[in-house]
């Protein structure tokens, strides 16, 4: 166990008096981080971790190119995009060109939950119903209408009438009394019944809006055909497909851009943010024109600080990061290096119960029993607060907390996935 | 008429296609700026404008302080909060200083919308009412919680329940059949009314939201009275004061650090925004520790970018040079200066028919006639256009887009203000 110092609990104490108690924090004990280079942070003692949790520094903690053009740019000029300026333009450009040629706009702002906002209030305006389906273990930001598509755990999805769950399309887990062949039908059928619930309330359906990777549910395998049988349903309603990609893109998954591109359904809307500007808070919407026109001349929409001239230089350096670095590629090659060595330690270790990964993202589903599939949620917190002690940073998810989380910065090589498998397997053998 | 070159007619067709036609731009023909530089900005052919109208670049353009700790902070860490790190404590504990010692808490976000989206959550948890109060020329910002505060103009303000206006207080415009004298007592009653009918739609009332300085309305001077008579109605059904300093904050008004404390009242919630970070995207609310610590734990708020390292060092920045500059000092005197100028102006020209100061925010009403207040829309728009051809940047607002609106950056100085009200009055001259 890892305990704070003098200076850390004082820090801490200044913390609670002015951000309050429940601002949250990592690990029993928190951890004081002081710098950051790649996949390396370090606390202020001087003590290095390898950072396997941290998706946000896509293409490394404090990347010089990224680095470099916020400080020009900063330093050039900053405004918004009431006046005309190339980088905005180039960026969505850019952006734009990596979609589907149907995904031909963007609008830009500065978070997930704007991003996500702006496809809500698009959705209900272009269907001009209200209902908009997501699973029942989605989190997809923090404003009213974005809290309401909570529905596992946000206190404002408890009210609402306008937003319905269907079950996470697991394989693994799977639904009582349904066979693993019957499971896609079973989990479309019911984005149909809540699309047939909306009808009857008189609400009408907007869409559905997922994380086609499912991150936030625990990265879940989907049964094969969920996507294709419950997107026919929504189409057929009239409703829009809205992925939010704000883990999910950005090459994190590996063999694609964007992690709705494992699945042949485009989507209408997507959502993007976290990784964009590798920290710098920066987010958009990537849309069919016909939306971004129609929202465009409604809604009034204007960011103050969306796309401007700093935010979209940060963007664009991490593109050309990614490209020039073909960290995408690394993506595959070290997360397959990585899930092979994962399924070796769930060879050893009883406890694991399935290994999943998409590119660099992995989840480690920790059962006690792998007939019974009892989550081991306390195990899976020592392993979290254990590795931390030796020196590498992972989290966990899933609806009982019994999910290792694992998606490191994007330059994340084998040398790394060394340390990580190895301190993995040693925490495991010391459970 | 300044025209477009070819360059920026290409690009601006390059804009139309990735952003569309409704992203909003300045301008009859939009300005492409490529550098700014304290209160100047430059265009893409050289052209040098005076920036009468960006408060964001609040402590000037590209200010060498802000830029250089943007740099190394981006160079040395950028993480979240859920980490303990210095800067976001340092940061909320100088923040928090500037304010009643009632409002000790902070919460960080990125952008006006978000930290209206958190005032407007507590406000509405605390209280246990949803109904919000607004004046009916208010814009809080885009998302589809705050949209519905916009009840002038946004599409969802039309449709909501939860929201309620009252008409701006606004002691040169003042009511049809109110004698001047009784204006306070007629908008604070309308005040009173909007609680009432939400306690008799059974919606209940959960508080006030405005900017106390009315930026949007026009800056507009409030009948002496009006704010204690209000209030009192507030805090007597059990409502809160939530003040919006988006624009009105960080010294701007001069006087005073925050908009609020040009009367007695205290709010329970302030948020804040656009000047924070001059540019950055970085956002805040500060409130009672006992909201805070509700609102905390009940609404289970984490921001990504919220308080980050970087954003935390961007806004430590520009309490530095707003100290050490003395700008919110300047505020005063130059804007004293500009106000009695702009009244000279008035004494020749009869368009004038208001000029409203506060620090370094003006406001000068147009009117076709002094006696009926006929709001001069046309000219307005006019000498906004004129000004920019003469190298002046300023803007417009209110209801009849006969206001012209003027809120440099705040080392705006006397020479400054000198090339403005020269520009100023040619462009009245040859109206």
């Amino acid at each position: 166990m890892v305990s704070m110092d003098n200076a850390d609990r004082e820090l801490l104490a200044r913390r609670f008096r002015v951000l309050g108690r429940h601002s949250p924090l990592f690990y029993e004990e928190p951890l004081h981080l002081v710098r950051g280079e790649g996949v390396w942070v370090w606390d202020a003692d001087g003590r290095r971790y390898l950072d396997v949790y941290n998706n946000v520094p896509h293409v490394g903690h404090c990347h010089p190119r990224v680095v470099e053009a916020i400080a020009r740019q900063a330093a050039t000029l900053n405004t918004h995009t009431r006046y005309l300026h190339d980088n905005v333009v180039n960026y969505a450009e850019r952006l734009t060109a990596k979609f589907d040629p149907s995904l031909s706009m963007a609008m830009f702002a500065c978070t997930g939950s704007e991003a996500n906002e702006v496809a809500l209030r698009m959705a209900r305006h272009h269907t001009g119903g209200q209902g908009i389906i997501v699973t029942d273990f989605a989190y997809h930001g923090n404003t009213e209408a974005v809290s309401e598509l909570g529905t596992g755990f946000m206190p404002e999805a408890k009210t609402t009438h306008r937003v319905r769950s269907f079950p996470v399309p697991d394989s693994y887990n799977g639904l009582p009394g349904v066979a693993p062949a019957e499971l896609a039908d079973a989990y479309a059928n019911a984005v149909k019944s809540a699309i047939d619930a909306f009808e009857a309330d008189g609400i009408g359906f907007a869409g559905l809006l997922i994380c086609p990777a499912f991150t936030n549910e625990g990265l879940v395998n989907v049964p094969d055909g969920f996507f294709a049988r419950a997107l026919a349903h929504v189409r057929a309603a009239g409703g829009l497909y809205i992925a939010d990609e704000v883990q999910g893109g950005f090459g994190r998954t590996g063999r694609h851009w964007w992690s709705h591109q494992w699945h042949t359904e485009v989507p209408d809307i997507v959502t993007l943010g976290k990784p964009m500007g590798n920290g710098h808070p920066i987010s958009a919407v990537v849309a069919r024109a016909d939306l971004v026109d129609e929202f465009g001349e409604w809604g009034m929409y204007f960011n103050t600080f969306g796309g401007n001239p700093v935010s979209c230089a940060a963007a664009l350096a991490v593109l050309d990061v990614l490209e020039e670095e073909r960290l995408p590629e690394n993506a595959v090659s070290t997360g397959a290096y990585v899930a092979e060595r994962l399924r070796q330690l769930q060879g050893k270790h009883s406890l694991i119960g399935e290994v999943r990964d998409r590119g660099l993202f992995f989840a480690v589903e920790l059962v006690r029993d792998r007939a019974s599939k009892t989550p081991a949620t306390a195990e899976a917190a020592r392993l979290v607060n254990d590795m931390r002690g030796q020196g590498v940073l992972i989290s966990r998810i899933g609806r009982h907390d019994n999910v290792l989380k694992m998606r490191p910065p994007m330059p994340f090589n084998r040398e790394n996935a060394d340390q990580l498998l190895a301190t993995l397997g040693d925490c495991l053998d010391r459970l």
